[in-house]
């Protein structure tokens, strides 16, 4: 049976734009370092001069990086804060538009330069939640996931 | 004129992982029913082994199911908790991107099996929302509608 | 360096559908303006009996309409309410997804039909945040950029 998860409290309350031209996923990393933001929500919109993410392979447990070298609307920004060797680390996806309004998305990386971008942040307090290596899915996971069965 | 809305708190705040396997929506759903979370906001990321999603025909008012058999990052997964027949219901969309980085979506179904996700859920207390057949759409939906005509 | 930036508290939460054939973002401006909701985040589903958003050009600093006469699953609408002179505006970005699940979005705009729309607004208290056009972007932004560089 699952057992009770213990909840958050919510903490500081983040919304803030990011300057063009900053790379997006080190803007939002490096504002949740400055803060000491250890556990939270990220939402956010906006657009960028170019664009950088990755769709992860199950099989082979790698990362494949997609660049897009052209401008696109940021759908939505969409992903959480925690820890990962004692440091705050973001995990988010990104979805994205071109210029005919088709959407593209994946794992946001380093090399997504910003135009615009409206950050939502939402603090958790609480037990700090923290990453470690997962060996069925090569991915550095939360301890004690949700099962069902 | 329209009325005034009444707010709701902000109850309970989850941020959980599921595990490898599992089906998306039951996962969620069992989640929600375990903790008695009655009303409230869903946001997550991750990736599938595989999804069911399905797209709501206006005209006819029936769901048109989409099996994708390859695995897909999980872009964002958004809904939203409420009642229906007394019990939590959760209604989420959820949008991919296949290994091209092209992204899809719909309505999330059963069927969508988890290789990882990472879920927020925001309870709300206050008055219950609870859905009911509304004949224009064919759909469950909560009732007096903001309207601005 | 970067600046501390100031956090805000959480208000109201509301969640709430609208009207089968009203106007997705004149209902949710007009919510915002009804209830005095200042600053906020604002995260919905549903669908639309048609869409119009827009994608940024961002060498000509104009808006390139697009418009759907189609049916079609809100996957996400994401975005924020802030001061425009003086008056609650909100920037939204929505996410959709065709009949063969494909996914499309920008920038959304007046002429997106409502067909079920279940929104979430959680407002933010503190000090106000007003829109100014910015030179070098061609839009309305918030001041303070947040900056690594």
């Amino acid at each position: 049976m699952q057992a009770q998860e213990k909840p958050y409290l919510t903490g500081r309350t983040f919304l803030f734009n990011i300057l063009k031209g900053e790379d997006l996923l080190q803007a939002v990393e490096g504002f949740c370092i400055h803060h000491g933001i250890e556990c939270g929500l990220i939402q956010g919109i906006g657009a960028v001069e170019q664009a950088t993410f990755s769709i992860y392979n199950q099989k082979t447990k790698k990362y494949t990086k997609i660049v897009k070298n052209e401008e696109m609307e940021m759908l939505s920004l969409s992903g959480n804060i925690s820890l990962f060797d004692d440091h705050p680390m973001t995990h988010t996806h990104i979805t994205l538009s071109d210029k005919e309004g088709r959407a593209w998305g994946g794992h946001l990386m380093a090399g997504t330069k910003v135009f615009a971008a409206e950050i939502f942040i939402q603090e958790l307090t609480g037990d700090s939640k923290t990453r470690k290596k997962d060996k069925a899915t090569g991915l550095s996971l939360w301890p004690n996931p949700v099962a069902l069965r």
